[in-house]
């Protein structure tokens, strides 16, 4: 099956966050390739990556990256492509650096950021945008919804009926 | 024509920047609604704009909020449409308080953030989200893109031909 | 006895912040009812939970939420009670996102916030809202007040006895 | 008519944003009184002040400071009244200084605060605290939530109807 | 020997930090009295504490706090002595909430603050301040400066005889 | 008269902000001298004033910088007598560049920080700190003290006569 | 005269900072090209930009930027030469959005950061820079500096002599 | 071989982070000498250091430091050296504070500051300014850039190869 999001992150460093996202499209049945493109240390593949993205049959890039992270908006820069922005957390700024070079981004060049270290929002977000024209996966995103209502509730459910101090003891 | 995309927004003291969404999407020949749903005033309107928006045809929703920004997360909350967060500047923090209240949403609920008042920027990802299925607007994008290309190209020209002191006195 | 006071949190990972609201009002003897209730995952409960809390007998709602914390001002937006916003610390923000996202409420709906991470200030407010209309009540805050001023000159009394390094000894 | 309401400052610039929550009292019919007291130049009066103020009557007090604002910290612990604080934006840091020294109170002296420069919803909440015990006031705060959720109505369909291009014209 | 120095502190959970002042004054030879004097917890022993220090004897104030830390101010208020605040490390904030509770006065009431649990430094500036008027004292910290400079030398000398790597290996 | 208060700042520019420590020790009769000092531009003047400022008979320095404000802890490093430091407003981070600079000080070095621009405050700290052996300058801060508290007490009067929008249109 | 330096900005906006660089090396005599080169709109002219400066003859190139600032990481990415970055201030976050997407690079692709709006300084470390193995211009550099520190005492003898209260009239 | 790179630190406890710098300076096979030089606790030293630096045959200089960074500044203040700054993480406040010390210098004494805990990269920014006169540098800088590429896409290809599950276990 051809990959229809496309997830780069900057170094292997990100893969334990970046995983997030692809567990997500496993989830909904969504095809994606996997790679490790550096914005910084191989400008040239993020170049050729960036451009060609859309002609392999990408629809969204999901590109995440700590620190000065140019990777998202370097991407953006060069693909008419949706391209969404997960900011990994760092350890001296806690990932506000990584936010603030990922979000703003100027005018004519938009990138979609998701929280820090939301890489499953950002594959789920790429789940949305293809859904817009098939239905079916609206469907599976709907259900997906659904189930963390429920999962909510029935945690609701058990804490109304065991009372705090039970369930501070089961976690 | 039918609004393919709906820009909201808590507060019509918002419209100076969330107009800017606005002007790109007529630009780019993309039909759009524009309300004002206020998440904390008009709560139960809110309710009702998500949930009907997909029904009604929209296909990406734009929602422009600041200080303690929730409308674009709650619509994110009760639709499986994309939903992109512009974080409006504040007095106090700049815009900071907009920014994490739109872009740090827990799992499951992703909202596409761009800059502070990065309202342009909103919507041309909308137009980016729906060219994933609209060659012909894919077109218009690339020939945006490449017009922001020619632009600076041409103030640089400007700029290596009659020097920075000149070019600062023409500004 | 029926709940007087509302605990609702946005997830169940947020009840070992949340269970120090229960227990204050377990020692002031003040009946209260705890539920999960998430802004962005079940956002119909929550619009019912808000809406019916008045008429449930409910006098004060206290609501904790992390990340972009929308539980509290939500709640806030469709009830004339008294919300009380507690901001759960963050991984990567510290629990600033959350304060801004409780704290930064636009002019009509405001959220009484208390500190990161303050859930027992918070159940304290919520009974000084009760006490005052119920002087039995308000006696129980005075006593427990001077039994934090007790605590502390005891403390006090201690460390000028034995000195600081035996007492660093035996913390 | 006996003040039900104490506003305190701690100083006279703080008056410009201080008396929004004087304003709304005035709408919503409830009495109050209005003073300066610096934590830091009258100490002295701001521990008769907070010392006193339930025996006169007073339900709730409202204080408002900007830097180190230890103003309302400072009156909650010396009453078992809930304090709300209204943290004054300031030149340099624009108000977070005033913001943590107001919310990061420690267990067992809970400050009730809003957003910098909040006063109207301090006076708002106010209300609503006495509201629980009140009706008639209760219905005041209802007609008022409601006359916002009409106001944002009114000005949504007019922004429908003339169009964005003239409604920033009319601004 | 009558304490010269008072230390206090708003919790015993702020000793470990404090103890460096006591420390240093030990070693500096000064005599100096350690209480624990909570603003919040114990508001009539503050005021009782700061307005008789001077009259005890006291020379120089030494008061350490965290999070909305008022202890300092509220004591730099009821007394014409020098205050030295020490702001205490937080965990939410890292400690910038006591730095800006205690730093951020306003004019007229100084509090001499010092580094995030800067307690050493607090009681070596208590010393500094002490010997404007005390020869011998300025000589031992006269000699505490020397001594920190030979350590680094020495240290220093060390690093460039055994190199990097193995001072690494003996740190 | 010689002067025994050293006042000190890093440009002329930062004189508008530093001459509010003059005024005070005009008004409080203390001697002091006043010069631009540079860390950075005059390292040379800036070593031989810190090192001779006490054989002059000074007995405080303030000095005031912002940005990467170095003078007043290099000045510290390089005297035994207490220094003052005054964090300057800075345009792009309004003055936590200079708050950080300045207080952060490590172990050994201690600089007495007040507020962003609060050069009143380092005058009256260096007042404090001169009448620790000074009953007279003790007495005349005391009356300065008293004269904040006699102008809060009577604004506050005013305001509870007045009311407020009359004491605001007076502003 | 070929030149030396390049100086590049990611937009004309950018000048009125950008210009402070061009000036300084004007009065050192270093030669220098001035272009306009957007990360995000000229991504393909960056690419060349970066690759080709060395073999034109530059040998140190200043890239400012602002907001989410990927212009100097970038061209880093792609030359051995030293890359001198300029954080530009912004309207909604000061410029820390800048001076975090320029300092923080990943280890293996350094930037030179300055402060923000630092411009005058980037002409001047690239200075320092080629100065390193040309005397002459070492001689200018320090001719520089020394006319910074006459500057300085100029106008600290003139403060001396009038008095602050005159030298703030004549400001 | 004569020391061409001067690495000074502030403290031995920077070494860990220091030692970076050297590494990658052996990698590079560049000579330089490694000290412990405090701004604060040894600012004879630091004073002659600065002095002598150049006339010792020094090129460039690291200078580490940690919150109130003041040693990169006042070296840069006393040589027409180019001075690269590290700031070094701190436990408070994650190394804004040594950030922000050392990047905001005034015009005219720069300072090239890399990322927090950023001396590898300091250490290849000193070799990038020498590379500008070595050619043999510049290609061996050349092939350590290159070492970099190759090592992201061996770790891609595996990635693409053995999937992301695997490769996490791997980790």
């Amino acid at each position: 099956m051809k990959p229809v999001i496309a997830i780069i992150m900057g170094s292997d460093s990100d893969l334990p966050v970046m995983a997030k996202a692809a567990e997500i499209l496993d989830d909904l049945k969504l095809s994606y390739e996997l790679s490790i493109v550096s914005a910084h240390r191989t400008p040239d593949k993020l170049y050729h990556y960036a451009k060609t993205a859309k002609e392999k049959g990408i629809k969204v890039i999901i590109a995440g990256a700590g620190g000065a992270a140019h990777l998202p908006g370097m991407t953006a820069a060069m693909t008419t492509l949706p391209v969404i922005g997960v900011p990994v957390q760092t350890k001296a700024l806690g990932g506000v650096d990584s936010l603030y070079s990922i979000v703003q981004m100027p005018p004519g060049i938009p990138v979609a950021t998701v929280a820090i270290n939301g890489a499953l929002n950002a594959g789920l977000l790429a789940a949305k945008i293809v859904a817009i024209s098939d239905e079916e996966l609206a469907g599976r995103i709907e259900a997906y919804a659904k189930s963390l209502e429920v999962m909510v509730e029935e945690k609701s459910l058990k804490l109304e009926e065991i009372k705090y101090k039970a369930y501070l003891e089961q976690m």
